[in-house]
């Protein structure tokens, strides 16, 4: 806690505490001159406004909370990056709060949002998260929310989001136009209306090619590395493998990576992989990775812009819209 | 902000804003009767306290805040889960601000913690940061603040590192074992103690081993990719070039491989590498990458658990002390 508070303005300068509080508002009711006098000594003690008191008065907390699984993914850190670059510019505060994939923390952190701890929020929800329900008693509560990247359908609020299924689409045919017959699907979520998206892009890009899709060809993934790794293996080592794999999230690619090693497979030559991903290591893995590159900073500044839009203006109402960037398909030695 | 106020179940209880206020907080002097009648309408119409409120009742604001320079670095994300590990189970929030690695930008952070928005705050300083003199004005303030990783000298505080000087010394010593006679380290800031100290763990293993460092071994590389990759690339074109690399952080990894493949030098046969980072890509790099991995996470851990114990106990003063936990050698085949 500062030491100095409005009190002690007022004693020295033996003026009352709501004349400082004025003063320090610069507000038409009090004279140039008395102004001068209380910046002066505030500047002086270095006193500094309790933001709790100023977000009592006004209402507001200067903050924007930012919702996410985690920041161990280059999607996520070039996100924040695009969203910090437009709250810095409105002196507004970013708090990032982590759900670890866990829909029950996402619930608990919502919860805490009812209270006027921030001003308003920006969220790529959990895996685990099933539906609208909890989000939607958080925008009910009247606090803006903007979604990015992970939405859920049915809010009535802006959804940025990329081209999921385009994307995916464009994946599957990439791999099928270099000669794969078999390809699997590596899903990390039954939720996640853009892993569906993608999954059904896959779908779709296989159909149109003639090329069977079986049910154990879409694979779900965690979280844990390990098991991840024992999964991929599995399929792997199966008598009719497949001769493509399309990873649905960054972080299975040192799995796959890893167990095309350990069996001895060959990537691109017995497997092509492609994998969604903003790694920068993409360029420098054995092989190199072929990548659908997510636009995270524009995707996280375009939704900032717009959350923004509806903190600053009275009665603003975000409308329901999908603003969609499109990723691009960066092509790599595996799947050459 | 929550529509449901103490004002509203007072007036629907017919009872005063004070006693309903005290239900709330289960106070001796009010009636079980009255709590159950209290709580039952509170949680009927949703009613969620104001953290503002009862901030500056309590002069708590149960958020600690993690000041770092950037979330694109695995051993951060992975520090992050480690204070979160903490924070969780103490009911706190975690309030992530990045720096940016610009000095200006921490002032601006340091400035707003002074007017209590957080109980404590764990820091790891940006590259720019010169010395203790802002830092000190905020624990100054009576905010307790611990140092992990990045820490600056001359403060009464906690600080949680990794032995920098040993690890470094020990990674050179493994490229000398390797058959490296002219070996480059790779800095990416003067002032950082912990930059510095790797250098010197550097130095003392060449002078240790008859390995003479040149003035222009030491290469301070900055926080843009591509001015380092032209860097590199100037260091490994010269006439006698460097014939071992160390790159003391984590995102220096994909200039450097980069560089080498430009150049068509073989890493491990021309030059070997060894990096500080805890990537979890390095296991299937082109080559695979010999890393100094930092425990990223026991040193979130252990700087949130000592904070906490600054935070809940009143009275209880942060004792200058270094707490170490040491990082490991990870042999792959960048230095074989």
């Amino acid at each position: 806690m500062s030491s100095v508070n409005i009190n002690d303005l007022a004693k020295q300068l033996h003026l009352s505490k709501s004349t400082v509080s004025k003063a320090l508002r610069d507000s038409y009711e009090i004279s140039q001159e008395t102004k001068k006098k209380v910046l002066e000594l505030a500047q002086q003690l270095h006193y500094v406004p309790n933001p709790y008191a100023s977000s009592l008065r006004r209402k507001k907390s200067n903050t924007i909370g930012v919702v996410i699984p985690e920041v161990a993914d280059s999607f996520f850190s070039g996100a924040i990056k695009g969203i910090e670059s437009v709250a810095r510019e409105k002196g507004y505060h970013v708090l990032i709060y982590l759900t670890y994939e866990n829909y029950e923390r996402e619930k608990a952190i919502l919860k805490d949002f009812g209270s006027g701890r921030v001003d308003g929020v920006l969220m790529s929800v959990s895996s685990e998260t099933p539906d609208a329900g909890d989000v939607k008693d958080t925008v009910d509560k009247k606090i803006p929310v903007v979604f990015f990247d992970r939405v859920v359908e049915g809010m009535n609020t802006a959804k940025i989001i990329t081209n999921d299924f385009e994307s995916s689409y464009e994946a599957t045919s990439h791999l099928i136009s270099r000669g794969c017959k078999r390809i699997a699907y590596l899903s990390i979520s039954k939720h996640l209306t853009i892993i569906n998206k993608r999954m059904e892009g896959y779908q779709k890009s296989c159909l149109d090619h003639n090329i069977k899709c079986f049910d154990d060809d879409v694979v779900e993934c965690s979280n844990d590395n390990e098991s991840n790794f024992a999964l991929v293996k599995g399929i792997l080592s199966k008598k009719k493998r497949p001769d493509g794999l399309i990873a649905s999230v960054e972080k299975l690619t040192t799995p796959v990576y890893r167990a095309c090693k350990e069996l001895g497979l060959s990537i691109p030559n017995d497997v092509k992989v492609i994998c969604f991903s903003n790694l920068d290591t993409a360029s420098i893995l054995s092989p190199t990775l072929t990548t659908i590159r997510q636009p995270a900073f524009e995707m996280g500044k375009t939704a900032a812009t717009i959350l923004f839009k509806a903190i600053e203006k009275r009665n603003f109402q975000l409308k329901k819209e999908y603003i969609i960037i499109p990723s691009c398909l960066e092509e790599r030695e595996s799947t050459s």
